[in-house]
């Protein structure tokens, strides 16, 4: 997906919503346990409860390789269900990889070609030979850790060098001699609250992608007014708080409530900075 | 496998030599092709080649997951072989993972309690609480990215920060708070030379992992001299020169040739050393 259809999809669904798909079996509708594929049972009712409210799905890869085998399969169909189903959506693997060259180029074409995904998550600290292999591909994006959400990411991601650049700052501007707006956004945690404001001033345009709304404790209200730009620039993605709202027979119907509050939120938002 | 076993494994068998399980279908002899499981079928023969020259195996997780769920499959096909038949390997799982604490949790549990590995490389840009859920293990080790093998090692493991640490030395002193030399271990790339020296003043007694030797042109002489402790205190890992070193339907026995040659090097150092 470009950045254009990107922006275009936003504005068109008043919502730049990322539902994330970390479907745990220990979290689901217990009743979902007798389905011959629990985690894609749960996935795919998520997702046609959701899709409307919502612009993005981000499965994190953890969640389905903690299931071995089993967890692939339900990974691929995940995938395969939305390619078919919801062509429009945008689709992330929260995957984090990073590897020297020739093993990240295996990574994109397993990510990108074979699995026809729109974006991936990668860490930056191996450099540009780790990142630059995702970049290789029309239409498909690279989103490269910068501050993340947890508390670990004061460990090294604020280090100030002798130039007085945090590390996060680094990773935000050197990563920009690999990339540019159409092919890169960043992870920024919601959780940073006005470090929005330093992050905008090295990346005015490029989108960042935003976990930690919901259950980590990111205000939404914070990220739009620090993080947002003139095409939006946001995706914010929220998992447990939507997808694990309920977890009776009626957990869809909960997590499409739950979305369309965020979506309402978030129109509202978009709204105001037209 | 204890710091104690394996410090007693490597000087029983004089090898500290780690084979990495690279497998790509397009590198193997394409004879295999014609079995069922061309992946495992090549570990499997490698591995029997190469098994009484090293202590340690270590399969890329890249080289499977870009074969989809064939691929997760040949994986844990290749861990039951270890397990089963070499029970006295160290067996890493070069997957270079890291995210927030409840999902490296996940993670943890698949290769630590289902696959029962013994390592898994992880990379440190998310901080402390990335870490430790994979130090929890008795026996199992988390081997930190510290500095790479790869150009793009330069790009941000080089920043010298305000008091004129490097961030690889940050990483390397940081991390002694979350673990010990009995439960953690690094990557630091061959190709880093005398940077082992720099390393060996943070880190006197934790075992490396060492990649970066053959194919990428690291020296095993430079790395013995400027890495090795008391203990030895090394695992240098070599993939593609063992493995591909020949493709016709003699391939194994090449491999097997080659893991002796770096064996018996590696035995020379040994005793030079002690």
């Amino acid at each position: 997906m470009t950045r254009k259809e990107l922006v275009e999809l936003i504005y068109a669904k008043e919502s730049f919503l990322c539902v994330g798909l970390d479907t745990d079996l220990k979290k689901i509708p217990q009743h979902l346990l007798r389905e011959e594929d629990p985690i894609f049972a749960f996935n795919k009712a998520i997702i046609d409860a959701t899709s409307q409210y919502c612009v993005a799905y981000k499965p994190n890869l953890a969640f389905y390789e903690s299931n071995g085998v089993k967890g692939w399969i339900a990974f691929e169909k995940t995938i395969q269900y939305l390619n078919e189903k919801y062509p429009h959506h945008f689709i992330i693997a929260d995957a984090k990889r990073g590897d020297i060259g020739n093993t990240s180029a295996m990574y994109a074409r397993t990510f990108f070609e074979e699995m026809n995904l729109d974006a991936l998550t990668v860490a930056p600290y191996m450099g540009e030979d780790s990142v630059t292999p995702f970049l290789q591909y029309e239409g498909k994006w690279v989103i490269l850790l910068a501050l993340t959400s947890n508390k670990g990411s004061n460990d090294f991601q604020l280090t100030t060098d002798a130039n007085g650049e945090r590390l996060f700052e680094k990773v935000l501007r050197k990563s920009q001699e690999w990339g540019n707006d159409e092919n890169m956004m960043y992870v920024v945690g919601a959780t940073q609250g006005k470090m929005f404001k330093d992050i905008r001033k090295i990346v005015p345009s490029h989108f960042l992608l935003v976990p930690g709304v919901g259950a980590q404790g990111g205000s939404l209200e914070e990220v739009c007014k620090y993080g947002m730009t003139e095409d939006c620039g946001l995706i914010v993605n929220s998992s447990r708080a939507i997808i694990y709202a309920d977890n009776t027979e009626n957990f869809a119907t909960v997590a499409a409530q739950k979305a369309r509050e965020v979506q309402l939120q978030m129109a509202e938002a978009l709204a105001k900075k037209s």
